[in-house]
């Protein structure tokens, strides 16, 4: 079998692609980054470009589609750029996969249910996204399903939790407070430090991807989320433990997503999916993998 | 008061630039397409290109943003096309509008609702388009509220109800009867025609434009449908009545959003709006706005 994963150089992408080729699929990765040294064949390309998605796409049995502006702040600076990418590179992938006959498995987010109407949260509760980020990941999962409903594409949405793992990038939360930690620098955390996360390991992601594009379940989003709530006061606390260092709080940041808790059961049910990872586990594996400075 | 209206070479777009110059505001109209022969000054222009959209907005103190991928139709064979106008399109008209301190006044529809969980449909109803037109205008409509949001712009979003006016575009269901009709052809209703519409007319909606470009009201999606509910057979009928041709029954359209009652009370509350136009005086008025052929 044969998967085209695209956004192959980012950190998620990664972890999927590695993941696919230890499971023995043939790997083609697609991004407009530099995929050099990559183990797998690698096609640099634009999502927004039609043709070079249709390129790319030609010869395998399933897109994990994973490109987009990830960068949840890139987004809320630039998102006319966030729709470009996210919506029209998402739309780009559905046609090409539908006309080529290609099974879809897309990387959707737990952000696009916005404020909870009640917890924990399923696949059944409203979605109401509020951020260029979360808006246009909702709405290139919708435009996927709706192909799958129209069209009878084979395809289906993963409502990842909050990814981390090596290779996060280096303005995530994760890194920041690692990075200031490390050089004794002070950590702030916006807000009180109570919301919470249930921050997902990004092999467990991986894991959920190769279930997804074995599986024939389509046209539906699910829910992909580890159980555990840790709050951004805890994981500062975690990380202050190894690396000692005075911890602030400052104004919550506008636009954050407010905390909610979400059940992957259904995944549990329909794909054999759980999270293996526990987080301390995987903050030991994350620090560890985070090269010190100098 | 200046408002830009783009799109205003379309059918709704006509007729709301009309009811801004008719109510006093000074109208600039932008548009892809000939706008040449307008009662306003018009600027040619890409809503995918933010250079021109920035320069459209200058000067101006309201977007009424109705410049879009319409046609249903058009959308669903060009998803990409779509998410490039209706989403890109609108985060550039939203992105331009918040630097420059205009409000914004978008054109949504009532189609953003999907199935309906409970009726009449208010705006606290969940959202789930499920068709790239009404997926793409959605995710507008959520760019657009996000920005009132995070960055404090002014701006609501008018959930508009099917329209239906002089200028119709020759491929909706009411020009389609019309002209079958009146050449003597079969019309073919699809499904058993029971489905119902709230058909609104255009001049009440560019009426719901003014009002809400008038308004200090901010952040809100509003829906501004009319209250008859008009099946496509009644819809059939009516045109036979005076045109008499044979009614036949197809198969149902895929993707077509199933019927629901939708209900404007938040309208006539919050910006004194309600529907002036009854639908026989409506129909009447079209059938006679399309000259005969030949």
């Amino acid at each position: 079998m044969r998967v085209l994963v695209t956004g192959a150089a980012g950190f998620l992408g990664k972890h999927v692609a590695r993941r696919f080729l230890a499971e023995g699929w043939e790997v083609r990765g697609f991004d407009l980054d530099d995929l050099s040294g990559s183990e797998f064949e690698t096609v640099k390309g634009d999502l927004t470009d039609q043709a070079s998605v249709e390129a790319a796409i030609r010869g395998t049995d399933t897109v994990a589609h994973i490109g987009a502006i990830g960068d949840v702040y890139l987004a809320g600076e630039r998102p006319s750029l966030a729709a470009q990418v996210n919506v029209v590179g998402t739309s780009n992938v559905v046609q090409a996969a539908n006309a080529a006959g290609v099974r879809v498995v897309y990387a959707s987010t737990w952000e696009v249910y916005g404020e909870p109407e009640y917890e924990p949260i399923d696949e059944a509760h409203p979605t109401q996204p509020d951020h260029p980020y979360n808006i246009t990941k909702l709405a290139g999962e919708s435009m996927l399903l709706s192909a799958c409903r129209l069209h009878g594409l084979s395809g289906i949405a993963l409502r990842l939790g909050t990814a981390y793992g090596s290779g996060l990038r280096p303005n995530s939360v994760f890194r920041i407070f690692l990075d200031r930690a490390r050089a004794g620098d002070k950590i702030t955390v916006q807000g009180d430090g109570s919301q919470g996360r249930q921050f997902t390991h990004a092999s467990d992601i991986a894991r959920a991807f190769v279930l997804a594009a074995s599986s024939d379940l389509s046209g539906r989003a699910i829910n992909i989320v580890a159980p555990e709530t840790v709050s951004i006061k805890e994981l500062a606390d975690l990380i202050v433990s190894r690396h000692p260092t005075e911890v602030e709080f400052g104004e919550p940041r506008a636009g954050d997503v407010p905390p909610a808790t979400v059940t992957a059961a259904l995944a549990g049910e329909l794909l054999g999916w759980t999270a293996d990872v526990p987080f301390d586990r995987g903050i030991e594996e994350f620090i560890s993998s985070v090269p010190s400075r100098g």
